[in-house]
């Protein structure tokens, strides 16, 4: 059961294959409960403890966040913990440089869906894209599409728009929608919030109703969220999600 | 065939467990083909292309480093350009976050190997190893090992020192090497030169004759390879490998 706040059909326009980012993001901002929903409850720090990931599971079932998202070494963990509030488990694969070799990201998303993962996200290979062997690219992402939703798993591909020139982000996310993705998410590094909401917009405008748009990145406050909502993204990954609910009066 | 400069026995002082790193430091330090050999020749840039990997292969190939270092997604293409010059090609696994599944490392380091990489290198679990969970990381280290060595390959463990408080490196150290890492490495991150001195000092100061030790980390001088070696280091890892061999004369 996933507790991602869902997009109506009248948030969709099929014919012209848009999202209405507006009505989303006021139906989002309507509650502290509405937006714990779409936030995605991080922690990716590599030398995050037991304790502290116990933390995250603890608020995220108490808040109801989208879901929480952690490494692979702590799924199980997350799992025991967040099983009976029912909030899912995500986790990262070939974190943070997407230059996995395409059987083992299939051996991982198999083996982490296994120990109960819910949402995958995998890395774009970046390297290839830029090779111009977006075929490799595609490969890669139709293996882990292919393995995630065997298993009822949704899957995430971070674009590392940072890394990317602005025709390589097209590419990028046409490529990532086309093979499978659930999601796109813009970058795994920390950027200016304009940047942030600028990757969600062009996302959004490749993606159009095809796909969730993920938009992350040194989000630490209501604000920020409101803008990333309304330029198109309908989750938000931070490790500051506590911060943020309770900006909109939960406690 | 490896390229690496040897280590002999008159270097080991197998009664009290030592290396004589001074010996070893002038002895590779005496042409820039013996420092070559002592050094890996790495590209790890997420956006790195196809194009900067075949060059990196070149460089391997005139200058005869210890190894090439590159993402799983290259390995294919190094095996392919290097084998000819009998240069071994290495790849990092779960890099950087060392936060992989052991069935993950396994299959990884089994299917690298398959493709022709003859040196691996994993991050040890750091978040385990924070977390006391201290049979888990020797778990990991013991299956990429177990893999490695099966298919001939040497196996180093990054132990990521730039995030260890001194007792953690200690027991990471130890824990690398009881459970069969050939190589241990200090930090992923770029550091000072006077920590990654007092880093590789500190672990030729546990591993004694019983492994090799590799520093790296933002090395790009000559004389900083020089204090490396005789802080206890007998490879080193450089982006800058060929501006390194340049200042001995290499051309």
């Amino acid at each position: 059961m996933n507790a991602t706040i869902p997009i109506r059909e009248s948030d969709l326009d099929f014919d012209n294959g848009t999202f209405d980012s507006s009505a989303f993001a006021a139906r989002t901002l309507a509650s502290w409960q509405n937006l714990a929903a779409a936030l995605d409850h991080t922690l990716l720090e590599p030398g995050a403890t037991r304790e502290q990931v116990e933390r995250l599971c603890a608020e995220a079932a108490h808040y109801r966040f989208a879901c929480v998202l952690v490494h692979p070494v702590w799924v199980s963990t997350a799992v025991n913990f967040v099983a009976g509030a029912s909030i899912p488990v995500g986790a990262v694969m070939g974190f943070p440089h997407g230059a996995s070799l395409v059987s083992t990201l299939r051996q991982e998303a198999a083996a982490l869906t296994r120990l109960g993962a819910r949402e995958l996200e995998m890395v774009l290979p970046v390297s290839q894209l830029k090779s111009g062997n977006h075929g490799a690219v595609e490969n890669a992402v139709r293996a882990a599409a292919h393995v995630a939703h065997l298993q009822g798993a949704l899957l995430t591909v971070t674009l590392d728009t940072g890394l990317l020139a602005m025709n390589e982000k097209l590419r990028a996310a046409e490529i990532a929608i086309q093979a499978g993705a659930d999601f796109i998410k813009n970058s795994r590094e920390p950027s200016t919030s304009g940047a942030i909401a600028a990757d969600a917009a062009l996302m959004r405008g490749v993606a159009g109703a095809r796909c969730g748009i993920k938009a992350s990145g040194g989000v630490t406050a209501l604000e920020q969220v409101r803008a990333l909502l309304e330029a198109g993204a309908n989750r938000i990954g931070s490790s500051a999600s506590v911060a943020i609910v309770r900006e909109l009066g939960a406690e």
